[in-house]
């Protein structure tokens, strides 16, 4: 059989978005990455920030963004054009032929609005397809650079996590490729002690992950992320690692290998 | 010789995406466009509005925005956020595989911030070059549209005149394509009374645009956008037309034609 093409799928999250300088570093990183990728940026707490100068009310229930009408327009303006925009002249100036997406660009993520939960969360996408003939089309010329908004199809734009647009979009283009998923965040991986950078853990199977939950020690944030990584190891995704920003240096060796078994 | 294949390149102005029926009764003409087509839009009311409600001072030199950098932050935010992605979405929603873009993603065009002029304008960028090798792999599969962004390929987003980024891309294309280009606005075309609709000029070469202009008879504000047509004919534009929005309409025959002769 014949090997499929390596793709990386990289996500980063909301705090190196707001440090020009980790963010140049980390650019110029993922840059330097062989064969065809793809970006994943969030970017919430820039969206807040900007619903706070314009006098909007960011509502949160239970670490989730509430989206009003008004807050999807900051969404769509701080995620898709200042964000996005930003990193994708960055990355041409590193040489890498980016071009910036949302869900709605080239039809390549499809969601419906949430609907059926306990409270509203407005204008909230749950992905119902991936358009892998669109992504693949791209990613034979360009560096996607996705932002965390889908659409429904019927003229609605929706805001849609950016950690489930990248296990949606690494699990889809697994069809494909040998996807190698990378979470990027400002902590080293999975921690024992969240204040400790030494209580690293390297190599999180299942069995593990679960005896961890059981005894308490991982950190209610992180509790979403790991399912989402397991969700994509078992729906075909080759390899996943969450780390820190800096874990496509060459000298860096500290970050947590999700792995099956 | 083989014909060039046909390349429809169509520029809406800032009054029709203020008005969201206006805005989708023309969309649906658009998507009805047969073969290859882009769309670029202008947006700078909006912008100016944002501007407004983060206090921000909008700065005018002649018509033309002076952009600083807070300027260029709601730009990137209105232009490339907001207007860009709820035209994408609707065009999807009516069947347009549409791909929204500034000129930084995949290096489409191409600028270098604006100097030696009387006044600093900021950061606004005079085209250099127009990328068509991307651009004609991404009108091989999507509908690209532009808002009117360019980047300088060192990192640095720059405002450009939509006009003049519809021209430059059409005069590009022509290497390839038989390049027909529309500019819509709120007016039926080039009228010898700005107040009088039925004083429509229906067809405008050289000679009789030099006496009109002779006469005075042409508006301040259209001015430039003629200029611009001509400029493209003379690089080889196949056709231009300028007419109200509603251009696209099968019953639509009121709008001024452009030739060389």
């Amino acid at each position: 059989m014949k090997q499929k093409p390596i793709l990386s799928i990289v996500k980063i999250g909301g705090a190196i978005i707001e440090d020009s300088i980790a963010l140049k570093t980390f650019l110029e990183d993922f840059s330097a990455i062989q064969g065809p990728k793809i970006l994943v940026h969030g970017g919430g707490r820039d969206a807040s920030k900007m619903e706070e100068r314009l006098g909007i009310e960011t509502q949160m229930h239970q670490g989730r963004r509430i989206t009003s009408a008004q807050s999807l327009e900051v969404i769509s303006m701080v995620y898709a054009g200042k964000t996005n925009k930003t990193i994708v002249a960055l990355l041409q100036s590193m040489g890498c032929n980016a071009i910036g997406l949302s869900g709605a660009d080239a039809n390549c993520i499809k969601s419906h609005k949430r609907t059926g939960t306990e409270i509203d969360y407005g204008f909230v996408g749950d992905i119902d397809e991936v358009n892998t003939d669109h992504i693949a089309a791209l990613i034979n010329h360009f560096c996607p650079v996705f932002c965390a908004i889908t659409h429904d199809g019927k003229g609605q734009l929706l805001n849609t996590n950016a950690d489930t647009i990248t296990s949606a979009i690494a699990t889809a283009m697994s069809e494909t490729h040998q996807v190698n998923l990378y979470y990027c965040f400002e902590k080293q991986g999975v921690l024992l002690d969240i204040d400790n950078p030494e209580s690293l853990v390297k190599s999180l199977n299942k069995n593990y992950y679960k005896e961890l939950l059981d005894q308490g020690v991982i950190a209610a944030g992180m509790v979403p992320k790991l399912q989402n990584c397991f969700e994509a190891i078992d729906k075909g995704v080759h390899q996943v690692v969450i780390g820190p920003n800096t874990l496509f240096r060459e000298t860096s060796t500290n970050y947590t290998k999700i792995t099956a078994e």
